[in-house]
């Protein structure tokens, strides 16, 4: 195990994962890069068809064509979801190939991948590294894997291409339309799931990109969301998504009498502030309790005769309802997550398909979210400080993604609507499993038990008092329900090995994932 | 002078060029890159206003604040053509700021453009690197440009830039709607021109980047044809174009009785061979004999009940009947040449905007160049071997730029629709005075006297015979010119100088153009 440092938040860190050396957190907004960009490999047209045909017979040519070989690194988007019928096919090739090690450098795994936990026990694959939801993450946490798991946000993994720290030898890049040529869309198809942005770095600096799709169209492909110039193959299978899992499942409303009442405590809260204004700006996760919070906003912002110029997505039919009332502008879309916002995207040039380059890349001459006036999220586990963890459970195990969470700090109001406590477990805790959001990110934290306020907005203190809101330290609320559930929390029980780590949106070491003990 | 060696082309052509190294030209598709793209420096967030409000006050402060230096490169694009208000008050404001041999890499200069010449003289602008049009071409011609004029097509400047050959250091990019982050669009605001994708490299890889609009609407901006993402300053302007002259007034058709019919055998030609047919594709160029071929071409699709795939544009309101009309499901546009291409690009979704990376870059993983059926382009003069010159006049001034036409040579069948001569000079001739492209990729030339085929294209000799087309050889249309006007045109006299080079797509050195004494 490498040497571990402590960083400007405090944690332990490793100066080095999976062999390379790595810059310990410094705080927020003080790393420095250097350098330029990362940058592909000089193409030139006459080593492509002509015609334009870049068709080749099965994912195995395309993948031997590529030059793939042992220990090279694949990466894939998630827009499938837990959907992708991909991903497995692939790796099934890579051992046929009687390949080793690879490193799969995916956007986000789902539980529809277990497969590859037999892959690694193979050595087919050697890691993974990206978002880990699910048993690939159990797997990890429980120190399975070979190599430490990397967890970023969607901005984080921009940033990592971009900037050279990880190298994508051949992207495998779904898509639910596209012609021979490579250029595709998300937007369209029987497998429809609206963008492909988070595939987008991996087809502008990958050696070798690899279109694969169900749905073939004459050339142009209109949009093309990934462009053809950056694709070298294009496969078509007969199936390549299950549309019932590329379409979440976790958009449902909430019906819990408690979690409704969070939603609009975060509505209420965000009317009083100064914030809340003609031309305003919101991004909400896709949560049952953030989707409840934007319903009740929106009935506020028809009774006030507020519109919004945008709201953010990912996108559901509540939200393009809003576009849809007149109620915003635009919806500038991460990722939709049901059919209402896949229509939506493909028919109404106001909602905009955006991209973590756009959106989130901190290495970049500003982003959008910094942009957002509020910003609604979800956490496991919030600290007195108002440090967040969201990618631990309270057992340690590493089972969610970082998702956009993290680069969405950088919104004007940041609000955490969460319950003060899960299956008798406080979310309120002395000190987070995990450390993702920096506390002076963090700006409220909405429970059923009241509305904690972070001491360093005082504008929004102001903004609130005496407009008979349930404004109260967040100390006094963690010391309420540690008194209902009969005291703090356990500790997990956690190994000192180092099995993963929690990138910062700059690329520094924010924390470190220590094994937990089967 | 640098040394001159003969490239495959057989002409002679300077081995460096204003103090760089070239590589000859060396046949179509043999130059073989190497090494990776060039890319900018990496940014971040926290150098970037928190709101994303990167407005400053002046031109000059926003060049002031880019670092601008004596001897740096500052890049521009030429939507806005001859009504362009933005550059010339850039260089006026170097001058202010006593600034001193600036290379200045526009897509293209035009007559407007003159004051550059000025600049020139007072030495803050060393040289210009980009299309010459009128004024700049003649007063480089004459050899009083400080440097040699290097002459690329559209496609390959964006090569040029991609592959690191050009660094520029602050591209100025006019916008005919911006908001205040920097994402910008021309296809709406009172100075539209339609897209600002000349620019886009532009965006993507100098080191400061600066939006000038005299729109500036809330962000978000939609559509970003340029990402605010990549942009540092915004500058606002009461007037940054003249839209009588941003729109081009070339975009007449021909009424010349023999201009016509070269554009009706042009059409008849087009039909006659295996590749119209449904779904085929065309791209015509803006010229008065080009729309009167593609409107001939147009009542026969009717007639024949053939429909298009896609057009290419520069768009006109003639392409945008077609699409209107239902001829084609799709205009993929470069350029917008009337106010009737800019409202079917902002209104309408399968008028699409493309980019040189997308359409012309040689130096990519395919272009939509090679995927057209047909192209039909303009000459200034072809030899009997087909080789064609399209910037030099034949008195040997450089007076127009090269545009897409290289990269449309790519097409399946390439048309050069000319008239035999011109002010009684033949257009026909023993040798180009400037090759710009090589005659294996020119597959016909129609002249008011007769089609002429290349002989390498026995596929199209069989598709037409017998078939009523006046199908001649070209050599002996040639004479016949010249048994008309009186003998073979006069050589230009030209000096020994070499004053500019002619790229070929690949970024290798086709032609010298030499210095025509005063």
């Amino acid at each position: 195990m490498s040497e571990l440092v402590k960083n400007a938040a405090g944690r332990m860190v490793p100066t080095e994962v999976n062999g390379v050396p790595q810059t310990p957190y410094q705080g927020v907004g003080r790393f420095q890069p250097a350098g330029r960009k990362a940058s592909a490999s000089i193409a030139r047209c006459s080593d492509y068809p002509a015609n334009g045909d870049k068709r080749v017979g099965s994912l195995r040519e395309a993948l031997e064509k590529c030059g793939l070989r042992s220990g090279m690194t694949i990466s894939s988007h998630h827009h499938f979801r837990n959907g992708d019928l991909v991903m497995n096919q692939v790796f099934d090739a890579c051992a046929v190939m009687g390949l080793q090690d690879l490193v799969w450098f995916p956007s986000a795994s789902f539980p529809c991948h277990e497969p590859a936990i037999a892959h690694q026990e193979a050595g087919v694959i050697k890691r993974v590294e990206g978002s880990l939801n699910g048993p690939l993450g159990a797997y990890a946490s429980h120190g399975h894997m070979r190599g430490e798991a990397v967890l970023r946000s969607h901005g984080g993994r921009w940033q990592a291409v971009q900037d050279g720290e990880v190298h994508i030898d051949v992207a495998v890049l779904a898509a639910p339309t596209a012609d021979a040529f490579g250029n595709a869309t998300g937007d369209r198809g029987p497998s429809a799931c609206g963008s492909l942005n988070f595939g987008l770095v991996d087809s502008l600096h990958a050696d070798k990109v690899i279109v694969v799709t169900d749905n073939l169209v004459p050339f142009p492909c209109v949009p093309w969301q990934i462009q053809g110039n950056n694709v070298d193959f294009v496969v078509e299978l007969d199936k390549i998504g299950d549309p019932e899992k590329i379409i979440s499942g976790t958009t449902v409303l909430t019906r819990s009498p408690d979690r409704l009442l969070i939603a609009e405590l975060t509505a209420k809260f965000m009317r009083a502030t100064r914030f809340y204004r003609e031309g305003f700006s919101m991004q909400a996760g896709a949560g049952g309790t953030a989707l409840a919070a934007t319903i009740f906003l929106k009935d506020f912002m028809k009774a006030d005769g507020v519109k919004s110029r945008f709201m953010r997505g990912g996108s559901t039919k509540y939200l393009v309802e809003i576009l849809e009332e007149g109620l915003t502008d635009y919806i500038l879309d991460g990722q939709t997550f049901d059919l209402d916002g896949v229509r939506s995207m493909r028919e109404n040039p106001n909602h905009v398909a955006t991209s973590p380059f756009t959106s989130y890349n901190w290495h970049g001459k500003g982003n959008f979210a910094s942009l957002v006036d509020f910003v609604v999220l979800g956490a496991t586990e919030v600290d007195v400080d108002f440090n967040a963890n969201v990618v631990t459970h309270s057992d340690g195990l590493m089972l969610h993604g970082i998702g956009g969470w993290q680069n969405c700090l950088a919104a004007n109001v940041t609000i955490l609507p969460i319950p003060s406590f899960r299956d008798r477990i406080p979310v309120l805790v002395d000190a987070v499993t995990t450390l993702c959001g920096p506390g002076e990110l963090i700006d409220v934290v909405v429970t059923e038990r009241g509305i904690a306020i972070n001491p360093r907005r005082q504008d929004l203190l102001d903004d609130v008092a005496g407009k008979g809101l349930p404004i109260r330290p967040l100390a006094e609320i963690k010391a309420e329900v540690e008194g209902i559930v009969g005291g703090k929390p356990d500790k997990p029980a956690l190994g000192d090995e180092v099995v993963g780590v929690v990138k910062w949106v700059d690329g520094t070491v924010l924390d470190a994932i220590r094994r937990v003990p089967e």
